[in-house]
């Protein structure tokens, strides 16, 4: 018997695999179909290309043609250390879970010295590994290649591909074609061929081609210690191998990062050993240096700085020696004759640096990461072609604080402890943690221009890393309660990586007494709004408290309308504490696409509000004022 | 100059995509590559089908068919609602995520009643969704279809498929071979064939024709009473519509299921709506009174019982109408002449009830979840046959409570209240709560047989809902800190569907004191597992409080080198206290492979665990005594 008499409408493909939905409006014509011409081109699908992929794939740019020379993604080796900001990232684009589910978790550091009056080492102290209010309160390890498969297959998601096995081998400014001015020659086992883009991005590694072609070296040094790194499989008596540990022997410093698990019910360790130093060598001396290295010495030096606890291995996955250098790029843009910046290197196309302090994949991914949204927004017509600039001027100046950073944190870590060097446990633990702003990516904060108006004085200043609501730095997650549905919230979830801009208006506590109040939330969530193209922005209104009695016919119907998902209560008390605005007081904050305050303001300053956006979006020619 | 001389070995695509990892110790041979022959025959990929793909999968079993006569996935309506413990289940396996993240989380219900002396309705009470304890203190709504493509897209990580277009359209026990001795009829395009097989399961829903092969119908009513439900797009001044609500009003009543967004901007919304009363109907009347229902009155008749707030609707995604009925089998499976359970029913094949308590796709995953690991433990020739009895005994039992709930639940809800009946709204609300325990799943106690051992004295009796350490009841989410790595655990995570058995001891506070705790400890971790085939079960050790001045070497190294990953504090003061274990005491407990507890004991009742594990798994012949 039918029990159920049932009508289905047309076909629902898109409710059991629904096209994920965050394309930005586009103002410009769509672009030809064309295998001559793409509006990006990206060589190279390391952290850097794949991240830069795949945002531009969120955002709905069709038109970008991705080529990597190596025929298959990484295998073993390289960077291992996500840092929690980056995580935070990830997170924004749901990319984080496999990451976060099958990834190892540094939450500890332990610390061990030479032991006091005796032969061996002792540990010192436990740290945790990450000193700054974080949403994620520990970096991440697991192998870059199963990072890169993560990105790439979230691409194929989107029905896109990385082109393998083809070279940018190099590109010319042709002005000729002003729309198209970037001519690049691409080679594979057919030959060359030369294809037009919009805009050309060099994320093709320490060697890039772009860059070299663009006329730019890497300036700077190779210190003149050699450390060699492996990761294996490691059995020890040593009782902190699942830790992130800084241990200084007397004969000589290792670090141990703990690895994620590998099939065969086996967990993978990486350790850095410190080899040897060579007093000004040359080139030569030091290749010769690097290349004597074997992995027995790395072995037996490990075995040495461990002792007395044992140390066996199996399974070597991969093992390298090297020298710390820190270099970098003078510029990282190239303009056409109209100033347009068509050319970007980013990732270790512009920086490099000593690995130890797990930023070389982080600092590339958030690099191309931070020039993604403006190139969508540029050729979807959104943003004025000088946002562009602040791709160079916000991340250069990281790159420049990463170079100095390293330099100080790795000769510290070459020296020996409470030796010749004088420097003492406390200094390195020290260095350790005030450089923990820095290395975990929370404590960024992009300096004023376009896109940061360093104005602030709405908020209580103090220690802006604890998750102010501070100009140029990143949005930190609290908890709210969605008033819709009563959904406890992150609210780095409501400002997911789509690539829009968001007013965010915390109303100050008695709101429904003040008489302007209604048509200042009218102004923030449409008025300002629909003098923009639809779709380019949001905007999430917070109060500070619980529910209490407050129903929808309290705000302007504009907001159940539009913002229906983004009103959120404070009802944890986290938000306008952790920001510093005063509930009596309220607060207004533009947040960026990539999830930075671009400006925050009083919540009666609509009108400098709408002429920050102003700046930074294009307002519809003959849209309402 | 490449400042890195690297070295990597051998291949590592396992590294970058690993294999997932999870397969059983398989002690009998392994079956023959055959497409007429296969170890399982799985009839139908509903929810209870791919469930159980899926959980075999996972546990290594490789020679399965799946079979379903749909030539695709479902694309609109039927179930949406996923239970809290069945969400735990889900995570169990790591197919929770994109549900999570993007289903609709019901935290909270509405309950609206008749305006008290007044038309239309008011709002009575909100009421948290979730009555009892549950690691997601939530319902979550999202189309079936997606469910099945999210199983389906996680079998395919395994390399495995359904077959579809393909039916079974009968069975016959042939024991002339007595290993395989199913046959079962395919039916597809190509005509007819026959194939063997151990286990035959039909998932073939309500019309099953592997229960009518074997001899069983569903048994039970049919109500009087006749429902619509739609799927759509719902705009509405009615404030609640993002929350379950329960809305009794003086035109009949209705039921708001909020559901998943959809691209466009849109946002789902399943409304039950009460249509008539049929008095002693014939089968044909009340077919003719499901037929009659249009979507037009269907909208007619919500907007009534919604007003005074306004009602209007666009993209309707499916709707139907339906009687309510109870029904089940009197028998879930069949034995061959030894009494080996061969072929068995699962989901809607053998219960089919009223979808307002969102049970009917739960119930079905549920079930095929309890059988999974009995067939594979079979299989792998690790547990007697005998075992597969239980499946019976424990299932056939929640379906009679659902059931006898279900006919509760709606005739309630079909009544009015403040009229007729004299059915009050805080009765309501009560069976709404009181229900909880068991709509959840979290309030799901599995009886004693050979699977449950009762004996509970260990254990502080009281509300066992609330989390108890107790036979038959699922393992409650608590927080741990490993010790390994410091390192926040689920300790759910830990007791990942992996179908292994654990041993779950918590160890008194004294530990360190007692004499004979290190032998107990090793009797745990080595001895009596090593009676079992390895890989067959783990341990767990937890200690309360703090890791305080603990070291590895406070443990028999059998702890380290096997249970590196299994030792968890209790540092949030959590686990003995929702277990309901004296800290001074301590208690030791053994974890069925779908995460209900089997038995609980006290530490030193090592014998005990010995003989329990002995019961439902196969000692090594001649292994260590
Ligand atoms: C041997 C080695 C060891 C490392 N070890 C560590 C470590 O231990 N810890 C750590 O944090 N970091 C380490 N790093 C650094 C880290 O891997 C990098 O910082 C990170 O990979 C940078 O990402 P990227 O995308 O900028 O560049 P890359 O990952 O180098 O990717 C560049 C990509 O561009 C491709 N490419 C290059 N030229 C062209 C071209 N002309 N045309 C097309 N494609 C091209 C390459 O094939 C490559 O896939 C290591 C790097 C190397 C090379
Ligand atoms: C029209 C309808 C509306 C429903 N609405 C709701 C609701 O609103 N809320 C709710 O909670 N539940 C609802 N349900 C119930 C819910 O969908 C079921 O409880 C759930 O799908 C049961 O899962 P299952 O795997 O046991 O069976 P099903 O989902 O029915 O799957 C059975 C599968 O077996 C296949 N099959 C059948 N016979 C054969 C054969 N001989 N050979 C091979 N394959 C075969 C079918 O094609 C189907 O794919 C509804 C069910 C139906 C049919």
């Amino acid at each position: 018997m039918p029990v159920f008499v049932e009508r289905a409408s047309a076909d629902r493909d898109s409710r059991v695999n629904p096209v994920l939905e965050s394309a930005l409006p586009r103002i410009t014509p769509p672009p030809p179909i064309d295998s001559d011409k793409y509006e990006v081109i990206i060589a190279g699908s390391g952290p850097a290309g794949l991240m830069l992929s795949v945002c531009l794939a969120h955002y709905g740019i069709q038109s970008v043609l991705t080529v990597d020379k190596r025929p298959s993604t990484l295998k073993a080796g390289q960077a291992d250390g996500i840092q929690p900001r980056t995580i935070e990232v990830l997170q924004s684009l749901d990319l984080a879970h496999e990451m976060l589910t099958q990834g190892c978790l540094l939450h500890e550091v332990a610390f061990w010295n030479p032991k006091t009056g005796g032969k061996g080492i002792e540990r010192t102290a436990f740290v945790a590994d990450v000193a700054v209010p974080s949403r994620y309160p520990h970096e991440l390890t697991i192998h870059q290649g199963r990072i890169e498969r993560i990105l790439f297959q979230d691409l194929e998601k989107y029905g896109k591909k990385v082109q393998r096995g083809t070279d940018v081998v190099g590109f010319e400014l042709k002005e000729d074609d002003k729309e198209w001015p970037v001519e690049v020659t691409l080679r594979d086992e057919q030959g060359d061929r030369k294809v037009r883009t919009k805009f050309l991005v060099g994320c093709d590694g320490a060697h890039s081609t772009v860059r070299k072609a663009m006329g730019l070296e890497l300036e700077g040094d190779t210190t003149d210690h050699v450390w060699g790194v492996m990761d294996a499989v490691i059995t020890s008596t040593f009782p902190d191998i699942r830790k992130r540990c800084a241990i200084h022997s007397s004969e000589g410093s290792i670090m141990i990062i703990p690895r994620e698990r590998i099939p065969g019910g086996k967990v993978l360790t990486r350790v850095y050993c410190q080899m040897s130093s060579l007093e000004n060598a040359s080139k030569a001396e030091s290749k010769a240096a690097r290349n004597a290295i074997t992995l027995e010495r790395l072995t037996t030096q490990t075995a040495k700085a461990l002792a007395p606890y044992t140390f066996s291995f199996s399974d070597v996955d991969w093992w390298a020696a090297y020298q710390i250098g820190q270099r970098t790029a003078s510029a990282f843009s190239l303009a056409d004759s109209n100033g347009v910046k068509r050319v970007h290197i980013a990732g270790d196309a512009c920086h490099t640096h000593s690995p130890k302090a797990g930023q070389g994949m982080n600092v590339s991914m958030m690099d191309t990461y931070n020039l993604s949204f403006k190139l969508a927004h540029v050729l979807n017509g959104l943003a004025p072609p000088e946002i562009l600039d602040t791709y160079e001027s916000e991340r250069l100046d990281i790159a420049r604080q990463l170079i100095e950073f390293d330099t100080k944190f790795s000769s510290m870590f070459s020296g020996r402890i409470g030796e010749d060097s004088g420097l003492t446990h406390d200094e390195f633990v020290s260095v350790f943690r005030t450089g923990g702003g820095f290395t975990s990516g929370c404590g960024i904060e992009y300096g004023p221009g376009m896109l940061v108006d360093p104005q602030a004085d709405v908020v209580k200043d103090g220690n802006r890393s604890l998750g102010l609501l501070w100009p140029g730095r990143r949005l930190m997650n609290v908890r709210t309660i969605r008033f819709a549905d009563a959904n406890p919230r992150n609210l780095q979830d409501d400002f997911a990586s789509t690539g829009v801009y968001r007013i965010l208006l915390m109303l100050p506590r008695s709101w429904r007494d003040q008489m302007n109040m209604q048509q200042v939330i009218q102004k923030y969530t449409s008025s300002i709004p629909d003098q923009f193209p639809r779709g380019a922005m949001e905007t999430a209104i917070m109060y500070p408290g619980e529910r209490g009695d407050i129903e929808w016919t309290d705000f302007p119907e504009a907001v159940r309308e539009r913002n229906e998902w983004l009103l959120l209560g404070d009802a944890y008390g986290e938000a306008y504490t952790t920001f510093g605005v005063n509930e009596e007081v309220g607060a207004v904050a533009v947040v960026r696409p990539d999830g930075y305050v671009g400006m925050v303001g009083r919540v009666e300053e609509t009108a400098r509000v709408r002429a920050w956006l102003g700046g930074v979006l294009n307002a519809i020619p003959d849209g309402p004022q």
